[in-house]
């Protein structure tokens, strides 16, 4: 069962994924590995750069007693004028049943998925548009620690515009009964979001004081090819956490960071470090909600 | 026990090699994993980009039950200034029992094997010497579906001059007693070819009619430094398999090539996905393949 | 329990070690795997090139049962701007063991042992201070053979000035009661050497006749950016180890090298190759070395 995007997923599937998500914090740490997918082969494919989401993906599958086999283009014969779904194709007839692929082209999962029968594919970050397993980890946090999403009033703040990981927090969070601010300067901030059924805004100081929940995005420098803020200082001054900030909040709120973070940008130190930051939590868990949806792309559902 | 190319090794051999390898058919998807190498190392060593020829091995290696470690020079002593076979002997020192190697210089396999004593040698290519594991691979598609190599007329198509691939492919398949034609421009058929005892041609619509076979070698942009035919796209006209080409062939003709494909040059898609095709056949008995050829290499027989 | 360096360690901890480590020589190889460290994560992090330190980290791990993930810096988020500490932080929250690090800066695992609470750090080279673990099978390797390491007398020849694998060594020995004599050009062997407790020379031919053990440190040509001495050929000529140098010793000198090394530099083959020489037992001992280092980072003491 492939997972492309939260846009999809009904909120019963959405739940389901989360539920499952339960049983797998912690295996492979505080309890033994599990054997659920023994036998089963999963590919990752990362056509981009990936340091967390490419070590998390390969640790959930061997916690669940998958075998991996990693593909980076820099070794490969993608050099050689072969297309991408050749190079899925013949990784797959060596006897895969999961792809994990990410890319920087946005429907490059959605590709593989038309041109390769019998196998599924799980989006890991395409292009700007989904990072589903990002966004169902984000949301896995903040139900670990509220209980539940409806009800909820979640910003998600900076460039929105680039964020793949804000469109699969937004579909999923609005699914699940959310009220969602999209907070960042104009130029990162499309108005065509509200069709997503979000609120925008353009005033981080406005909004604090009725937020649950800040996920604040990474300012993403390296996709950035024309000037989108005046400089980072400015960003940082406007749209930064910081401890100031933070007093202006409900004493409670939890912070929330995708990473990899640009401290002193998006976020200060002493915030990303303090007690209403769930960051590291966010890893741990990304780890669980992985090892569930390797499960359910393996056709094992629990 | 070395594996050095199929020149020099007997038609027993190779027959025992074939032979075992249907025992592995399978063996990790519709059977369960087996231990016959259980306790042994296997190292990849990779100096040439490769993508399914690293992953094929790899994956072979822990269906039976061998511990794998890689070495690619990217993150490497060599650019420390160590000897080729220094650094192979450092990495077999850590108790290795047979080397993988693909490297870009004809002979890489060979000095390995005079310098490395105690460690069998696994070619994986070796410059446009052979591709002897390539070879094996597609002599072993071709007979699972016809039974038998003898009689069989088989035709090599492309760029033989820099292929080790053809090169494997003519050792092996004269030996078994195949008929071998060679077709292509005459840039890139050298003469000195018929010395392995196959028949040369420039036409392939004037073989199409008379083979059971048809092995399309890649056209390797990436090796050809000068231009030895005069566009890619007469190229594809004069030696690319289409459906027109297929229509004057055989009925039940066997359509292999060892990829990575040129969708468009050497095949048309609908060849390369038609029933005629045995591609996708080609990756997965590449699996068998290999767990026959590390256990020779382990110095176990069956 | 970190190990970060061989400096701060007591010589009833070292010889700990030590002795830790001669039960694992064969492990894997000779006698079965073990599972000291089964449901243990060891994260290796290179951020500088590496062959042997890292196959041998990442095969010494498993052969104690540990699971291992692998960061290289090229896919990786250090290209997004994240710091090196959060890098690691990131990993570490999936819930890992002990990081097992190598870096160009010099002091780089002690910032990680500063920030990341409740992880083990290994330094496996940092910059020109301390590469521990290469100390460590360094003198295993000569105590395995000699018995006793109290009372020999080692020389470390070459450019002890960049040398991280000097320092650990010149640490290790003078704690366990060896002479040390290092020896090389004086550009490459600072005054200050002598602080350490060892006797300076710089003269090779003026100390053979004295030494039990000679330690061949690598002419780092990628280290240096200026011309430390006038040309390979001289160094050669004055420092390196060669059969006229051999016979000036006595007949049971051991000779090691931490390699990789430069034949017709700092060593000429027929000693490298001969039987004085104990450096492929140094590659062997490094993977006992390192399931000791790696079972106590664990919190494992045997």
């Amino acid at each position: 069962m492939h997972l492309l995007g939260l846009e999809h997923l009904s909120r019963e599937e959405l739940t389901g994924v989360l539920d499952s998500a339960r049983q797998f914090v912690g295996v492979g740490r505080t309890t033994a590995k599990r054997t659920d997918l023994a036998g089963k082969v999963i590919a990752n494919m990362f056509f981009e750069n990936s340091t967390r989401t490419r070590l998390s993906f390969s640790l959930a599958a061997r916690r669940v007693g998958a075998e991996t086999i990693d593909f980076s283009p820099g070794g490969s014969s993608t050099a050689k004028g072969e297309s991408f779904i050749d190079t899925a194709r013949n990784i797959v007839a060596m006897g895969v049943d999961a792809v994990v692929v990410r890319h920087s082209s946005s429907g490059a999962p959605h590709l593989l998925a038309k041109n390769l029968p019998g196998v599924s594919i799980v989006n890991a970050g395409d292009g700007a548009h989904e990072h589903p397993t990002q966004g169902l980890l984000d949301i896995f946090t903040i139900r670990e620690r509220r209980g539940t999403i409806a009800g909820l009033t979640v910003a998600l703040v900076g460039d929105i515009l680039h964020s793949r990981v804000a469109r699969s927090n937004m579909h999923g969070l609005v699914k699940l009964g959310a009220k969602v601010i999209v907070c960042g300067p104009p130029t990162l901030v499309p108005p065509e979001v509200q069709q997503f059924g979000v609120e925008v805004s353009h005033n981080l100081d406005a909004i604090l004081d009725r937020v649950d929940v800040l996920n604040l995005l990474r300012v993403q420098f390296e996709r950035q090819r024309s000037a989108f803020f005046p400089s980072v200082g400015e960003y940082a001054h406007v749209f930064g956490m910081n401890g100031t900030r933070l007093k202006k909040c409900k004493s409670d709120v939890l912070i929330l960071a995708p990473g990899p973070i640009n401290r002193g940008v998006e976020i200060t130190p002493d915030v990303a470090d303090g007690e209403n930051s769930a960051i590291l939590d966010q890893v741990n868990n990304g780890l669980a909600v992985r090892m569930a949806v390797l499960k359910r792309a393996c056709g094992m559902f629990s």
